[in-house]
C-alpha cells in the first residue's frame, strides 16, 4: 500500500510499503479517509527526534486519522463495515499498572502511531483494535473525525482542570492546542475564556469560537505583545484572577507571570512542553493555594469529544484551515512546516 | 412599606408593614424590582407549613428577588447606589462549622427569606448584607436576576453531579427545577440531556432550551407516560445508561426505576424532596458502583450562575412565563397556586 | 488433583478433579497453602445460589487463597518459583470500559473464583495470571495472605469513604466484614471507630483491634441491643455525628436509623447487601448533605492491604479463629456453616 | 501583664505590656500555660522580617500556645472555665470569599499571632474567639496542646496529599516540619515513610516515630549526604517510586531530583518555602502525570489533630526536646536560635 514515509530527517517520500497486516480477534481494518498533520509530525520531519524518541529508520508519519471500516475481526460487536470511525492512536498494554488505575495514557509500554519505532497511519489502511475506534455519527465528516485527536488534548486539559460550570479560564497560547483547549473549556462549563498570544493572526482565529448566540463573546483574545495577560485578566475579574489557567504555548518564557493569572485556590494545567526547566516561585503558589495538573496525551476522552461534536457544542470545521489530497502529502507537510500563524490544522484527505 | 403578607393559611394581603430596617456596616438597602414565586411560597400559602417549618404569624413571602441598590453601608466596596443586584436569600452564621468547611447551605443557624420565622422580600425594599448581593451586568434584567435563585438550585445540582465535559445526563421531572437543572447541566458540560415527565406541556417547555446552533437538539424530551425513561435512555446510549441522573420531580414513585438509567460508575443527584421514605435497592447500587449526592439549596454558585447568564450560555428569558405587577401580587399567587403545566416561572415586578 | 467440590446444595466432596491447566504467557502456577472460607462459599453450600448466580453443576469452592509459586510463565518478571503470594480471585476483561476507567471490579465480564460457572481455588494448585498474584513479604504467612481477600473489602470501604486523617467512623455490624472495615479504617486514618452489633461475642472480637499503645482504645464497641448506635455516637461526638458511617451488617432493619449517625456533609458507605429494597428518607439526606458510596468487591487495593500488613499497621492474626487441614475441609465448612459469633475466619491449610 | 517582646531585630525583653483586652461575645480569656518556639518566631527575632511581613515596632512573639480558660464570653457554649485548650493562631474574616469556600487559611484579611502587625501570645493571657479554641481531652498536656500548631502543618500536608490507606510517602527534610509531616502521614494512612536529611541527628529523631508494635519500622531514615533519596526510594519500591512526596526542607537545591521520587500518577506536596524561584522540568511532570499541591498554614485540621492525639495514634511527647520556664524565655529563644539538629521543639511553660 501507499504511505507517507519519513526516510530520514527532512526527506519524505510517498511510496509503496510492504506492510501486510491481518485483522485479528477484536480488530478492524480501516480505510483511511483523512489524516491531520500534527506539530509532532512536523517536528520528526524537520529534526528526526523529539526528546528521547529518535527516528532511526524509515517511519510512516501521521496519527490523527479517521476512515471507514472495511473488515471486522472476530468478537467485534460495536462496529460494522461501512462505519465512519476515528481512532485513538495509542494502545496501552492490557493490565499494566497504569491501565488498571484508569490512567492508560501514562503506560510506558504504549504503542503509539508515528512515535518511533511505531509506524503512523498516513497510508491507505490500518488494522487497529476496535476498542480504540470510535464511530462518528452523522453528519460528522472524516476530516472532523481526524481532528478529534488534537481536540482530545484540549478535552484532557479541561478534564484535568476539574472545570465546574461557570469557571473563568485563561489560556496562554492561541496555537492549535490553545484553540482546542478553548473549545473544550467552553464546552465543559467555562463561562469565559481569556486567550493570550503574541500573534494577532492566531488571536483572530481563536476569536471565531462561537458558543450559542451570546450577547458578549465568551472568548476574549489578548495580544500579549501589547498587554500583559495578568493585567488584562485581573482587570476583567475585579482583581481576583481566573479559576483556571492553561499553559498551551510550550514557551518557558511565560512562567514568571503565568500563575499570577489565577485566583486563590485556583488551578493551573500544564499542556505545553517547554524546553529545559522553568522557574517557579513556590511561596507564591503556597500563598495562593494553587494546584497544578498536567496533560500527557489523553485518557477516556474520545467518546466525550465525539458527543460534544455530535451535539453541536463544539464545531471544528472553522479550524480545518487547508486540505490537501493524499497525492500532495509532501506539499502538505512542507506547507505545515513553513508555519502559517492563521493555520490551525492542515488536513490530508484520501 | 407595602409587602405581600401571608396572614394565615390561604389568606394573603398586600398591606403596609411596620418594618424599619437600618443599613448597618456591610449592608446595602435594595429597592426590589422583581420577585419570583417559588413552589415553597405557594406551599406556605396553601398549607402553612413545610415539614418542621410552620407559619405561626403573619409572614412576608418571597425569596427570589433582584433590585437596585439605593443605600450603601460602611465598608461596602463592591457595590454602589444604582447597581442592579440579585440576592442570595440565605445568610449563614459566620464561623459556624458548616460555613468554615465551605458548606454554608447546611448551616442550621441560617437566616432565610420567607422560611418561618424569617420574613421574605416581596416588599418595597430590603436591607441585606452586601456580601450576599451580586451585581447583574448589562443587559441582564431584574426579572432574570430574580430567577438566579431557582437557577442556583440547578447549578448546585450540576456541581454535585461533578459534571465533566461530554457527560450525558438524564433528568426526572420537567417542572421549574427540572428545567433549571437541564440549563445548568448543559452549561456545565453535558453533551446531551434526556428529560422525562408525564406532562406533554412541560416537555414542550423544556424542549425550548437551545445551546448554540446544533444539528441535533441537546435536550431530548421523553414522555414517561408513554415510554419508560430507563428504556429510552438505554436505547439511546447503546445500553450503557447516562453518566448522571438527576431526580427533580420529588415523586417517590420514580425510585424503583430511577437508578437504572445510570451507567456503571455513574452518579445520581437527588434534588426533589419526596414525602416519606423511598425504596432503594442497595445491591443494585453496589453492582453498578453508583454514587449518590444530594442538593439542599446552594453554596457559592451565584457568581457562577451570573457568569453563565452574562456570557450567554444560559438564557432564562423563555422561562419567565407570566409577569404581574406588584399590585396584583395576590392574583399572581392565585395563578401560581392553580398550577399551569406550561408555566415555569411567575414573576412579580415592582 | 484433589479439590473441595460442591456437588449440589448441601453436598460437598473432597475428591480428585480432572483439571489440567497449562501455564501460559504471563501466568504462574501456585501451590495453594491456605484458603479461607467466606460467607459466600457457605451460602453456595447451603443454598446453591446467590441472587442470579446459580450453581448448576459441581463447582470447586474457595476464593480467599495464598500459596507458593511453583512454575512461572513466559514474560513474568516480578515473581519467581518459591515466592509466597496471595491472589486476587477476579480477573476482568482487558480493555473493557470498566477496566479502562479504573473500576475493573465493575466489569461484567470478570472471571471470579467460586462464582458460578467459574471454579474456585480450594484445591492443590491453580494457574493464575501473575498480574493478579501479589508477593507476601516476610514474616507474613500463607494464612494471613489468604485473609487479604476479605481485608480488601474493608480497604475498598475505607477508600470509598474518602477517609481523611482524624476522621471518626461508625460501623454497623461486627461480623467478619465489619471487623475488616474497622481494621482498614483505622489504618487509613480514622481516629476512632464506633462499631455496633447485637451480639456481645462479636463485639468482644472487634474490641481486640489494637492500634499502637493508646491511652484510650480507638475501637468503641456498642451493643445495639442495649443502646441505639445513633444515640451512642451522638453522645460521644458532642451531638455532631461521625464523619463516616459504614453499613457492614447487610440487614435492611438498620436503615431507618443508619444515616442519623453521620455529621452534616458526612459520608455513608454501603458494604452489606440487604435483601429487598430498603427505605431511605431523601429529605433527611439532603438537609444533612450526606453522600453515599458503595462497595462491590475491590479495585487496586491488594498492594495497599499488603503494605499495611507488612508495615505492621494491620494485624490479622487475632482474627484467624480456627484452622483445619485440607483433609478436613468438609468439617471446616460444617463448622463455618454452623455460625459461631466469636469466629471471624475459618482457615483451611494445605 | 508580662510578655516576651521583640523590641527590634535581635533584641528581646520580657516585660510588662499595657494590653487590656475585654472578653466580648463569643470570646474566652485563656491563661497561657505553654507556648512553643517556631522557626518563624526565630526568624523575626534574628532578621526582623519574613518576606513582606516586616516588624516595625515592638511585637509580642509566639503563636503555638495552649492554656486554661479563665473567663467565658456571652454565647459560648462548648467551653467553660477550667478547660484546657489549644488555639488556632489565625482568625480569618467572616464571609470573606476564601472563608465561604472552605479555605480560610488563604484569606488575605486574616489576623495571625506574631505576624506583623499582630501581637503574639507568649504572655500571661489572651482573649480569643472561642470558635478557634479547642478543648484538649485528658491526658493531653498544655505542652502537647501547644504542639498542635506545628502538627497542624503536617496534618494539612497529609490532607493536601489526598492520602489513601496504604500509600507510601517520601519526605524531604527531617526538621520539625518534616517530623510533623511524617507523624501526620502515618496517622492518615501511610504504610511507610521514607524521610531524607543531610543531618544524622535529625534522622535519629525522626526514627523515634513509632506506630504500633511493628515488625518493621514504618519510618525509613535516609541520609541524603550519603545516598540519593531518589535511588533509595526507587530501590525500595521496585523502581516505581512512592505515591506521595512532601517537600519539607525549604531548600531550593532539592528540586532537580525531587519529583523523581514519585510514581506515575503520584502527588507532590510543597510545604517548605524556598528562597527564589526553583527549576521545574515540566515535561517530566507531564510524562509522569504528577499533581502538585501546596500547604499554607492549615484549614479545619485542629479537631483532626486533637482526635489523633487523644486516640493515641500520634504521640508528640518525644518531640518536645527542651522546656524552659516563662522567666527564661529569652534564653529559650537564644537556645532555639542557636540551632540544635537534635531539637524538634523548644517549649516555654508558664
Amino acid at each position: 500500500m501507499k504511505a507517507l514515509v519519513l526516510e530520514r530527517v527532512k526527506q519524505l517520500s510517498l511510496r509503496d510499503v510492504p506492510l501486510e497486516e491481518k485483522v485479528g480477534e477484536g480488530d478492524v481494518r480501516v480505510k483511511i479517509k483523512a489524516c491531520g498533520i500534527c506539530g509532532s509530525d512536523v517536528h520528526y520531519y524537520l529534526h528526526g527526534r523529539i526528546g528521547d524518541f529518535v527516528v532511526n529508520g524509515p517511519m510512516i508519519l501521521g496519527h490523527e486519522a479517521a476512515g471507514v471500516v472495511v473488515e471486522v475481526g472476530a468478537g467485534v460487536t460495536h462496529l460494522k463495515a461501512g462505519d465512519l470511525v476515528c481512532m485513538e492512536p495509542g494502545i496501552p498494554k492490557a493490565f499494566s499498572a497504569e491501565t488498571m488505575q484508569g490512567m492508560y495514557n501514562l503506560d510506558p509500554g504504549v504503542f503509539f502511531w508515528a512515535t518511533p519505532p511505531d509506524h503512523g497511519c498516513l497510508r491507505e489502511s490500518v488494522v487497529h483494535p476496535a476498542r480504540f475506534c470510535f464511530k462518528l455519527p452523522s453528519p460528522l465528516t472524516a476530516a472532523e473525525g481526524a481532528m478529534v485527536e488534537p481536540l482530545a488534548i484540549g478535552m484532557e486539559a479541561a478534564k484535568q482542570a476539574r472545570l465546574q460550570g461557570g469557571d473563568t479560564v485563561a489560556i496562554v497560547g492561541a496555537g492549535t492546542i490553545g484553540v482546542m483547549c478553548a473549545l473544550s473549556a467552553l464546552a465543559s462549563g467555562a463561562s469565559r475564556v481569556y486567550i493570550g498570544d503574541i500573534m494577532e493572526e492566531k488571536l483572530n482565529v481563536a476569536a471565531k469560537i462561537p458558543e450559542g448566540e451570546t450577547p458578549v463573546s465568551p472568548v476574549i483574545p489578548i495580544n500579549t505583545k501589547k498587554t500583559s495577560l495578568v493585567e488584562a485578566v485581573r482587570e476583567q475579574t475585579d482583581g481576583r484572577g481566573v479559576d483556571v489557567v492553561i499553559e498551551a504555548s510550550g514557551s518557558a518564557a511565560v512562567y514568571p507571570d503565568f500563575f499570577r493569572t489565577v485566583r486563590k485556590g485556583g488551578r493551573a494545567v500544564l499542556v505545553g512542553m517547554p524546553n529545559g526547566a522553568v522557574p517557579i516561585e513556590v511561596p507564591f503558589l503556597q500563598g495562593q493555594g494553587i494546584r497544578i495538573y498536567t496533560v500527557f496525551r489523553y485518557c477516556n476522552v474520545y467518546p466525550r469529544a465525539i458527543a460534544l461534536l455530535a451535539g453541536g457544542k463544539i464545531d471544528l470545521k472553522p479550524f480545518i484551515s487547508r486540505t490537501f489530497p493524499f497525492e500532495d502529502s509532501i506539499a502538505a507537510y512542507e506547507y505545515a512546516a513553513a508555519g502559517h500563524p492563521d493555520t490551525v490544522k492542515v488536513m490530508i484527505e484520501l
